[in-house]
Formats: structure tokens, C-alpha cells, sequence
């Protein structure tokens, strides 16, 4: 994303695990070779940084973020770790940049199903206020890492190779389409041609952490603590690209046809909304037609049929690019606009 | 269906299109001759049938059904021809037997997505008034018919296929993951590794007809027109079994306990609800798992954190069973407990 959007780097600095010294990472035609993150080499190469993105869990940027926050180096860190502090910016660039400052070195990058929406709901919800939000979501394995779309792929072949072996698809015998889980793996369940509703683990509200993410993100992102949110995360049999069933509530009635305006000039967002014309790309989007893609799309906008002042759309994007690496990039840019850095 | 319940059949008499003439049905180790469904073979084969069972789509249903019936031979109809009839009874015998009687000659069977709901839905709504109902749908290929199984399974293979030429998953070149649509197709777009949030045609209000399904048949299965309903009905990559994330507000009250115990004796459903269970089958269900099993799955049971008196769950059963033809045959036997026939 850095060499994609262009973004002015003299250097890079490649910190990882000791497992990965003696890789070496590309970057505009050059070679990088890989630093273990140590205090010691955070000592020895801190005042040539100028900027650190993190994306190594939520322990390793605890412990390692502070201290590159204590040289004057400012952070945009991809974890959890800080998302919910107070005094630290949980940013998507579209929506509360101006919670960017010099004075906060630490910047979290939102959860990527949390992004996605926010930067639609937020240009309607500055227009009626919004209520309430309800959200169904349909995420791709490539949320859960590299190994997570290995193992769709692999689980995927074998129940192709098992139904070749049938003489119907219609077979009434269902170990056809099942696959014996393989330890360790990423997933509880089988995902391919299967759904698995839960990401991440259960907390004690009986919601996941993903889905509380969404709920407490969203709220902190909007600024709103009093919109009520509910979530349900669903995992599906799709490599790349979330996608969002959202309803919301507003305080103001809001039309269908002035949701699409107020959308159709937000940016980083496309509305792909005309569900009965001739070319099926412009009907609706999905999630490989949004991969690779740096826009968040929304679509099937329409009245909510169970409230007065409602919308129901659907919301699809890349996890992996809005939803991690080009949110993080873009926050960066937000900063040099903002001189701030 | 017929022969695994073990429902008392003398004899079949399989109509079907004139294409199915000369091909053979075998009914429990005996085989019948197709016949030709014209209205000469009706007048032909009516005193000696009792039963009829439709699932040819709504047009044949229109047209011959009242055939079937002026005969004085009960229908149970699996298309939406003659579900929204005022005098037409939408059976889902563990909600509303009772709807059922001597005078009413064609029953209809109700769409897949919205039986499943409703008869989790029915015992809620009978202990606090269900208010408002919203559902976000993960529904199979196979609701489409068997030549959207296949369309999956060959757009599956050919993805893998370019997938296992490519050096990564996480490659950034995004065709490696798209098919070209073959046409004629089912599906208007890519269904493996994908999602299609559409399903049956777009009406006026820009709802699909599946999902307005869902809201009409919903409001007379359960007796209450004044339920406030929207649906969003999404087509995933599972070959077979429907799941839906669905949220209640109801007039009074409910704990997540009180809802868990009266589901758990509530009949046609099983409560899978562990989520924290060391037994992953225990924690919810998925549609691998549902698959040929006669009953509907519901878990993830907790309280809506943006209402109230509000609910969530996850539910899940078999589309083809529960979905349609179990359904079909529980309604005839239904009829044979009241002794209708």
C-alpha cells in the first residue's frame, strides 16, 4: 500500500520476530533486510524513524509500540492493543481525522469489519443521527491470516475430490461434502462450502470479541456512546472481502433517494445500487468484484420495512485494503496533510 | 421423504412434464412409469389418488392444482403460487395445524428460509409477542435447484484450479479467484468463493420477492399481520442447508433462559448452544452439520444489545428438508392425525 498510493518513504525498516531474520522484504526495486524487534534495536534504530506501522497481534504492540511512542516515533498500529484507550485516536480517515494530532503518537487502525461501515454510516449519520445499528456480517477467511486461506483452499479440494467420486450432487449421503478437521487449524469448524458464526473468542455477554469490537468501535469512531448497536459475525467460505447486511435507525427520516446522494459524494465510498439494469455490475457488488479494490461499495439501499425511520443496505469491501493495510497507509497521508507529521 | 418417514402409500402416480415421459421412479423397491401431467391423465388417474404433492413451480401449480382439487384429492403445494391466498392455509404443522380442515383442498407449503424461522420463532412469539423481526440470510445453492449445485461446484473447481498455478493466496492478482460466467448460468454472478445478495427477482420496493416472501408469510403463518419485518436474503457457497441471523423485539421480557428453555422442548427444533463447549458440535451448528437432518438448529442465543426486550440467534436447517419436502410430508401427516384424510 505504502508503494501503491505512492506514499514519500526514504527508507524502510523491517522489524519482525527472530524468526524471520535473514528474510528480506522489497520495497520500490530495493532490498530490506529484516531487524528483530528488540529493545535494543528499537534504541539503535529510533532516531531514523520517523513513522511505525504495526501489525503483530496485540502483545507484541503493547509491549513494543510505547517504546518507539517514546522516541517521538508515532505509531499507526493495526491490533486491538489500543483501539478502545482513551487518549489514543481510532481513526478512519474519511470520518474523525480530526482526532489526529501531534500529541497523540500512538494511532489505532480500526477492526476491518468496523471500517467498512463506518465510512458509510457516518455521512448519514452527520445528516439524521443515527439510532440504532444492526449488522449481520458475511467475512472472508483472509481476516483470520495467510494459513486461514490455505486451509479453505485445502478443504475446499478435498470435497470437490469427494464429489467428483458421486454420481449426483443430489447425493443423499452428506460425508460427501463434510471434511475431517486437521490439528492445529485456523478454524473450529470446516469452512469450506460451509459457515462458521463466530470469529474470534466468546466474551461474557455471550457476543464474540469481533462483534464487540464492532459495537464499541463504532461508537467510539462516531463519537456517538449512545448509539445502540448489535452484531453478528459470520465467517464464510469467500478468500477476500467482507460484506455487511446493515439496518439503521435514524432520528430524522432519511429517503432511500437522499441516502444515495449524501452517499454518492462520500468519499472512499461508491454506491453500486441499480438492482434491475441490463449490466450486472452495476446491480449490486460482491466480494470478488470489490478485492483489490481501494472503496468501500454499498448497495440494495432501501426503507427499512420494520421501522419508521429506517435503511436496510449491503456493504461489501476489502478486508485486507480498507480494512487494514489502506486505512493505515491513508491515516498516515491524513497525518502529513495535517502537518503533523 | 414419503418413504423415509414411512408415511402410508399404497401407490404413486408420478406426474411430470412430457421431457420425463418413459423415465421411472422407484418408491420403495418398486418402480412406476412417469406420467404426463395433462389434464386427461387428471380426469384419467383422479379416483384413485388421495394425495397430491406439487413441486413444479407456480405456473403448473396455478394451472393444475385446482384441477387436482376440484376432484376432491388434497394438494400440498411446494411453490408460492397459492401461499398468500386468503383462503389457502401455509402450514408449518408444529406452528399452525390447526389452519388445516376437511374444506380446505390445497395447502400450500411455505418458502425454506421462512419455515425454519418460524418454527423457532412460533413458541417465542405464543410466551411475549414477537414485535419486530429482522433477518439477514446465508441461504445454499441448492434452494435453486440442483443445476445451481453444479454451477457451484464447476466454478469451484475452476478457481481452485488457477489458484493452484498461482505461488501465493495471498497473490494480488485478484483473477486468479474470478470465473467467467458461463451463460446460460443460475446465478447473474460468481457464486464460488463468493456471495450473491439477491435472491428471485427485485420488486418495486427494491425488496427481493425471497425476502418479501419471508415478511408475508411470516405475518400469516403466525397469525399476526401487524409484526414489523424486513429481510435481507443473501445466497452463499454451501451446497446445501440455509442459516439466518435473526433479531426479535418482543412486547414483554425475555431472558436468553427463559428463551433457551422453552425452545429446548419446543417441537421440530433442537437449542445448540455452548459456545464455550470443549465439544465444538455443542457450541452452535453450521449447514455441513444440519445437512439431512430433520430438524432446525438455533443457538448463539443472546441479548440484543440495541433494544430493550430483544434477541438474537442463529438458526439453521436443512432447506431441502425442513426447507421443503419434510415440511410437505409432516403437513400430510398432520392431516392424517386430524383425520382430514
Amino acid at each position: 500500500m505504502l508503494e501503491v498510493r505512492n506514499f514519500p518513504v526514504n527508507k524502510i525498516y523491517p522489524f519482525a520476530s527472530s524468526r524471520s531474520v535473514g528474510k528480506k522484504i522489497r520495497f520500490k526495486s530495493q532490498e530490506y533486510e529484516v531487524i528483530e524487534l528488540t529493545k535494543e534495536n528499537v534504541e539503535k534504530y529510533a532516531k531514523d524513524i520517523q513513522l511505525a506501522l504495526f501489525s503483530a497481534g496485540a502483545s507484541v504492540s503493547k509491549e513494543y509500540a510505547p517504546l518507539f511512542a517514546q522516541k517521538g516515533i508515532y505509531v499507526v498500529d493495526n491490533s486491538s492493543a489500543w483501539r478502545m484507550e482513551k487518549d489514543i485516536p481510532l481513526v478512519v480517515p474519511e470520518v474523525n481525522p480530526h482526532t489526529l494530532s501531534k500529541d497523540k503518537k500512538i494511532i489505532a487502525n480500526p477492526n476491518c469489519s468496523t471500517i467498512q461501515m463506518v465510512v458509510v454510516l457516518a455521512p448519514i449519520h452527520r445528516y439524521v443521527r443515527i439510532k440504532r445499528i444492526i449488522v449481520s456480517t458475511y467475512q472472508s477467511v483472509s481476516g483470520a491470516g495467510g494459513k486461514a486461506m490455505v486451509e479453505l483452499f485445502n478443504e475446499a479440494q478435498v470435497v470437490l475430490e469427494q464429489l467428483k467420486k458421486t454420481d449426483s450432487l443430489l447425493t443423499f449421503n452428506n460425508s460427501f461434502f463434510c471434511v475431517e478437521k486437521q490439528q492445529p487449524s485456523v478454524f473450529p469448524k470446516q469452512i469450506a462450502f460451509n459457515l462458521i458464526p463466530q470469529i474470534d473468542i466468546f466474551l461474557e455477554n455471550l457476543y464474540t470479541k469481533e462483534e464487540m469490537k464492532m459495537v464499541n468501535e463504532t461508537k467510539k469512531i462516531l463519537e456517538s456512546p449512545d448509539i445502540k448497536i448489535s452484531a453478528q459475525c459470520v465467517r464464510v467460505p469467500v478468500f477476500r472481502g467482507h460484506s455487511e447486511s446493515v439496518w439503521i435507525e435514524t432520528e430524522k427520516k432519511i429517503t432511500v433517494q437522499q441516502a444515495k446522494e449524501i452517499l454518492s459524494i462520500a468519499k472512499g465510498v461508491k454506491v453500486i445500487d441499480e438492482p434491475t439494469s441490463q449490466d450486472p455490475r452495476l446491480r449490486y457488488s460482491t466480494p470478488v468484484e470489490c478485492a483489490q479494490k481501494q472503496i468501500t461499495y454499498v448497495g440494495r439501499i432501501r426503507e427499512d420495512l420494520s421501522c419508521e425511520n429506517g435503511l436496510v443496505m449491503w456493504i461489501v469491501s476489502d478486508n485486507l485494503l480498507k480494512g487494514a493495510a489502506l486505512n493505515a497507509v491513508q491515516i498516515l497521508e491524513e497525518m502529513v496533510t495535517r502537518k503533523i507529521v
